[in-house]
Protein backbone atom coordinates (compact mmCIF):
# COMPACT_ATOMS: atom_id res chain seq x y z
CA UNK A 1 0.00 0.00 0.00
CA UNK A 2 1.28 3.45 -0.91
CA UNK A 3 -0.78 5.13 2.03
CA UNK A 4 -1.32 3.90 5.21
CA UNK A 5 -4.80 2.83 6.87
CA UNK A 6 -4.32 6.26 9.09
CA UNK A 7 -3.44 8.68 6.03
CA UNK A 8 -6.27 7.52 3.90
CA UNK A 9 -8.83 7.50 6.52
CA UNK A 10 -7.76 11.54 6.95
CA UNK A 11 -7.62 11.87 3.53
CA UNK A 12 -11.08 10.78 3.02
CA UNK A 13 -12.09 12.93 6.39
CA UNK A 14 -10.64 16.50 4.80
CA UNK A 15 -12.77 18.71 2.27
CA UNK A 16 -10.07 20.80 0.85
CA UNK A 17 -6.08 20.70 0.07
CA UNK A 18 -3.91 22.74 -1.64
CA UNK A 19 -1.90 21.81 -5.17
CA UNK A 20 1.36 23.38 -5.40
CA UNK A 21 2.64 23.51 -8.79
CA UNK A 22 5.22 25.75 -10.86
CA UNK A 23 4.50 28.12 -13.32
CA UNK A 24 6.43 29.23 -16.05
CA UNK A 25 8.15 31.89 -14.22
CA UNK A 26 9.85 29.93 -12.10
CA UNK A 27 7.37 30.83 -9.40
CA UNK A 28 5.52 27.97 -7.35
CA UNK A 29 1.57 28.97 -7.72
CA UNK A 30 -0.35 27.10 -4.78
CA UNK A 31 -4.36 26.48 -4.99
CA UNK A 32 -7.12 25.16 -2.94
CA UNK A 33 -8.59 21.87 -4.47
CA UNK A 34 -10.89 19.49 -3.65
CA UNK A 35 -9.24 16.13 -1.69
CA UNK A 36 -10.22 12.66 -3.35
CA UNK A 37 -8.03 9.95 -2.81
CA UNK A 38 -8.30 6.86 -5.22
CA UNK A 39 -8.48 3.57 -3.53
CA UNK A 40 -8.09 2.02 -6.70
CA UNK A 41 -4.75 4.24 -8.51
CA UNK A 42 -3.64 4.58 -5.17
CA UNK A 43 -3.23 8.48 -6.20
CA UNK A 44 -4.95 11.54 -5.06
CA UNK A 45 -7.00 12.62 -8.11
CA UNK A 46 -7.40 16.91 -8.70
CA UNK A 47 -10.84 17.73 -9.93
CA UNK A 48 -12.25 21.20 -10.78
CA UNK A 49 -14.63 23.33 -12.60
CA UNK A 50 -12.95 23.51 -16.17
CA UNK A 51 -9.70 21.89 -14.94
CA UNK A 52 -8.40 21.65 -18.08
CA UNK A 53 -8.33 25.36 -19.50
CA UNK A 54 -6.50 26.01 -15.27
CA UNK A 55 -3.29 27.86 -15.42
CA UNK A 56 -2.08 24.98 -12.72
CA UNK A 57 -3.34 21.96 -15.52
CA UNK A 58 -1.26 23.75 -17.97
CA UNK A 59 1.50 24.37 -15.23
CA UNK A 60 1.31 20.25 -14.34
CA UNK A 61 1.87 19.90 -18.31
CA UNK A 62 5.10 21.62 -18.53
CA UNK A 63 6.23 20.94 -15.15
CA UNK A 64 5.09 17.57 -13.49
CA UNK A 65 6.24 17.62 -10.20
CA UNK A 66 3.28 19.25 -7.91
CA UNK A 67 3.08 18.39 -4.15
CA UNK A 68 -0.54 18.16 -2.65
CA UNK A 69 -1.06 19.08 1.06
CA UNK A 70 -3.84 18.48 3.25
CA UNK A 71 -3.56 19.67 7.11
CA UNK A 72 -5.56 21.05 9.98
CA UNK A 73 -5.86 21.84 13.63
CA UNK A 74 -6.93 19.71 16.00
CA UNK A 75 -6.81 21.87 18.88
CA UNK A 76 -5.22 25.01 19.61
CA UNK A 77 -4.68 24.42 23.54
CA UNK A 78 -2.82 22.32 23.19
CA UNK A 79 -1.24 22.78 19.90
CA UNK A 80 -2.19 19.94 18.13
CA UNK A 81 -1.47 20.11 14.10
CA UNK A 82 -1.99 17.30 11.86
CA UNK A 83 -1.99 16.60 7.90
CA UNK A 84 -0.59 14.85 4.79
CA UNK A 85 1.73 16.06 2.10
CA UNK A 86 2.05 14.19 -0.84
CA UNK A 87 5.12 15.11 -3.69
CA UNK A 88 4.63 13.57 -6.83
CA UNK A 89 4.04 13.73 -10.45
CA UNK A 90 0.91 14.42 -12.39
CA UNK A 91 -0.73 12.82 -15.03
CA UNK A 92 -3.28 14.52 -17.21
CA UNK A 93 -5.96 12.81 -17.83
CA UNK A 94 -9.59 13.72 -20.01
CA UNK A 95 -12.73 11.82 -21.12
CA UNK A 96 -16.03 10.12 -19.61
CA UNK A 97 -14.53 7.34 -16.82
CA UNK A 98 -11.00 8.43 -16.40
CA UNK A 99 -11.61 8.73 -12.35
CA UNK A 100 -14.51 8.03 -10.44
CA UNK A 101 -15.01 11.82 -9.53
CA UNK A 102 -14.51 14.16 -12.44
CA UNK A 103 -13.57 13.58 -16.28
CA UNK A 104 -10.61 16.10 -16.01
CA UNK A 105 -8.29 14.79 -13.78
CA UNK A 106 -4.91 15.52 -12.70
CA UNK A 107 -4.08 12.66 -10.71
CA UNK A 108 -0.92 12.69 -8.66
CA UNK A 109 1.16 9.92 -8.26
CA UNK A 110 3.18 9.86 -5.47
CA UNK A 111 6.92 9.98 -4.84
CA UNK A 112 7.33 11.66 -1.63
CA UNK A 113 4.73 11.16 1.53
CA UNK A 114 4.96 12.91 4.71
CA UNK A 115 2.47 12.33 7.37
CA UNK A 116 2.13 14.12 10.85
CA UNK A 117 -0.24 13.76 13.99
CA UNK A 118 -2.13 11.04 12.57
CA UNK A 119 -1.05 8.49 14.69
CA UNK A 120 -3.14 7.99 17.67
CA UNK A 121 -0.32 6.47 19.85
CA UNK A 122 1.96 9.35 18.93
CA UNK A 123 0.47 12.14 17.74
CA UNK A 124 3.81 14.22 17.73
CA UNK A 125 5.16 11.54 15.19
CA UNK A 126 6.38 12.99 11.69
CA UNK A 127 6.57 10.21 9.13
CA UNK A 128 8.19 10.45 5.71
CA UNK A 129 9.08 7.81 3.44
CA UNK A 130 9.71 7.88 -0.46
CA UNK A 131 7.49 5.46 -2.31
CA UNK A 132 8.27 4.05 -5.55
CA UNK A 133 5.69 3.86 -8.84
CA UNK A 134 3.92 0.53 -8.16
CA UNK A 135 4.09 -2.03 -10.49
CA UNK A 136 2.43 -2.33 -14.25
CA UNK B 1 -1.83 50.02 -0.04
CA UNK B 2 -0.32 46.30 -1.02
CA UNK B 3 -3.10 44.63 0.75
CA UNK B 4 -6.74 45.88 0.82
CA UNK B 5 -8.78 45.79 4.02
CA UNK B 6 -10.68 43.47 3.42
CA UNK B 7 -7.90 40.87 2.59
CA UNK B 8 -5.85 42.34 5.88
CA UNK B 9 -8.69 41.36 8.33
CA UNK B 10 -8.72 38.24 6.62
CA UNK B 11 -5.19 37.21 6.87
CA UNK B 12 -5.51 38.75 10.73
CA UNK B 13 -8.29 36.15 11.26
CA UNK B 14 -6.92 33.06 10.08
CA UNK B 15 -4.20 30.50 12.05
CA UNK B 16 -2.95 28.24 8.99
CA UNK B 17 -1.58 28.77 5.77
CA UNK B 18 0.68 26.75 3.39
CA UNK B 19 3.94 27.99 1.91
CA UNK B 20 5.04 26.42 -1.30
CA UNK B 21 8.81 26.37 -1.92
CA UNK B 22 10.93 24.52 -5.12
CA UNK B 23 13.40 22.11 -3.76
CA UNK B 24 16.69 21.10 -4.78
CA UNK B 25 15.12 18.73 -7.25
CA UNK B 26 12.65 21.10 -8.51
CA UNK B 27 9.96 19.61 -7.02
CA UNK B 28 7.63 22.03 -5.00
CA UNK B 29 7.13 21.09 -1.29
CA UNK B 30 3.93 22.80 0.49
CA UNK B 31 3.73 23.11 4.01
CA UNK B 32 1.73 24.56 6.85
CA UNK B 33 2.63 27.34 8.29
CA UNK B 34 0.85 30.13 10.67
CA UNK B 35 -0.28 33.28 9.32
CA UNK B 36 1.21 36.58 10.29
CA UNK B 37 0.83 39.66 8.77
CA UNK B 38 3.57 42.32 8.91
CA UNK B 39 1.65 45.61 9.18
CA UNK B 40 4.60 47.75 8.82
CA UNK B 41 6.54 46.27 5.75
CA UNK B 42 3.47 45.44 4.07
CA UNK B 43 4.59 41.53 3.87
CA UNK B 44 3.44 38.18 5.45
CA UNK B 45 5.94 37.10 7.82
CA UNK B 46 6.58 33.18 8.23
CA UNK B 47 8.28 31.95 11.58
CA UNK B 48 8.66 28.62 13.52
CA UNK B 49 11.03 26.84 15.31
CA UNK B 50 14.04 26.23 14.30
CA UNK B 51 13.09 27.69 11.21
CA UNK B 52 16.59 28.72 9.71
CA UNK B 53 17.40 24.99 9.92
CA UNK B 54 14.32 23.82 7.59
CA UNK B 55 13.87 22.57 4.74
CA UNK B 56 11.66 25.57 3.57
CA UNK B 57 14.42 27.88 4.37
CA UNK B 58 17.21 26.04 2.34
CA UNK B 59 14.07 25.97 -0.69
CA UNK B 60 13.96 29.52 -0.28
CA UNK B 61 17.63 30.26 0.01
CA UNK B 62 18.33 28.82 -3.67
CA UNK B 63 15.03 30.04 -5.13
CA UNK B 64 13.62 32.64 -3.56
CA UNK B 65 10.32 32.29 -5.18
CA UNK B 66 7.42 31.15 -3.03
CA UNK B 67 3.72 31.03 -2.96
CA UNK B 68 1.63 31.22 0.31
CA UNK B 69 -2.48 30.37 0.28
CA UNK B 70 -4.32 31.22 3.35
CA UNK B 71 -8.01 29.88 2.72
CA UNK B 72 -11.35 28.28 3.87
CA UNK B 73 -15.27 27.39 3.65
CA UNK B 74 -17.57 29.82 5.12
CA UNK B 75 -20.01 27.15 4.12
CA UNK B 76 -20.78 24.07 2.40
CA UNK B 77 -24.03 24.26 1.35
CA UNK B 78 -24.31 26.49 -0.75
CA UNK B 79 -20.64 26.71 -1.22
CA UNK B 80 -18.56 29.66 0.27
CA UNK B 81 -14.91 29.64 -0.40
CA UNK B 82 -13.02 32.26 0.26
CA UNK B 83 -8.90 33.28 0.70
CA UNK B 84 -6.17 34.46 -0.61
CA UNK B 85 -2.62 33.27 -2.72
CA UNK B 86 0.30 35.97 -2.43
CA UNK B 87 2.77 35.34 -4.83
CA UNK B 88 6.33 36.50 -4.62
CA UNK B 89 10.09 36.37 -3.18
CA UNK B 90 11.13 35.50 -0.13
CA UNK B 91 13.84 37.50 1.91
CA UNK B 92 15.48 35.49 4.87
CA UNK B 93 15.95 37.09 8.20
CA UNK B 94 17.73 36.21 11.25
CA UNK B 95 18.29 38.51 14.31
CA UNK B 96 16.40 39.58 17.26
CA UNK B 97 13.84 42.08 16.40
CA UNK B 98 13.83 41.13 13.03
CA UNK B 99 10.25 40.86 13.40
CA UNK B 100 7.37 41.36 15.60
CA UNK B 101 6.21 37.96 14.90
CA UNK B 102 10.10 35.85 15.54
CA UNK B 103 14.03 35.94 15.35
CA UNK B 104 14.13 33.91 12.46
CA UNK B 105 11.31 34.87 9.02
CA UNK B 106 11.20 34.01 6.02
CA UNK B 107 9.99 37.29 5.03
CA UNK B 108 7.21 37.25 1.59
CA UNK B 109 7.21 40.25 -0.50
CA UNK B 110 4.09 40.09 -2.78
CA UNK B 111 4.48 40.74 -6.32
CA UNK B 112 0.86 38.86 -7.31
CA UNK B 113 -1.92 38.33 -5.14
CA UNK B 114 -5.02 36.49 -5.54
CA UNK B 115 -8.12 36.54 -3.03
CA UNK B 116 -11.66 35.19 -3.19
CA UNK B 117 -15.04 35.13 -1.76
CA UNK B 118 -13.45 38.48 1.12
CA UNK B 119 -15.88 41.01 -0.47
CA UNK B 120 -18.94 40.87 0.90
CA UNK B 121 -20.52 42.45 -1.81
CA UNK B 122 -19.91 39.87 -4.41
CA UNK B 123 -18.69 36.75 -2.89
CA UNK B 124 -18.28 34.89 -6.11
CA UNK B 125 -15.44 37.94 -7.11
CA UNK B 126 -11.71 36.51 -8.40
CA UNK B 127 -9.33 39.42 -7.64
CA UNK B 128 -5.87 39.34 -9.28
CA UNK B 129 -3.52 41.59 -9.62
CA UNK B 130 0.07 42.14 -9.83
CA UNK B 131 1.66 44.52 -7.17
CA UNK B 132 4.72 46.44 -7.27
CA UNK B 133 7.45 46.51 -4.66
CA UNK B 134 7.20 49.53 -2.34
CA UNK B 135 9.86 52.42 -2.93
CA UNK B 136 12.77 52.53 -0.52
Amino acid sequence: MMFTEAEIEYLDGQRLGRLATVGPDGYPQNRPVGVHYNTEKQTIDVVGYDLSTSRKWRNAESHPYVSFVVDDLVSVKPWRARGIEVRGEAELLRGPGVSPFGDEVIRIHPRRILSWGLDPENSRRMVKRDVAAPAG
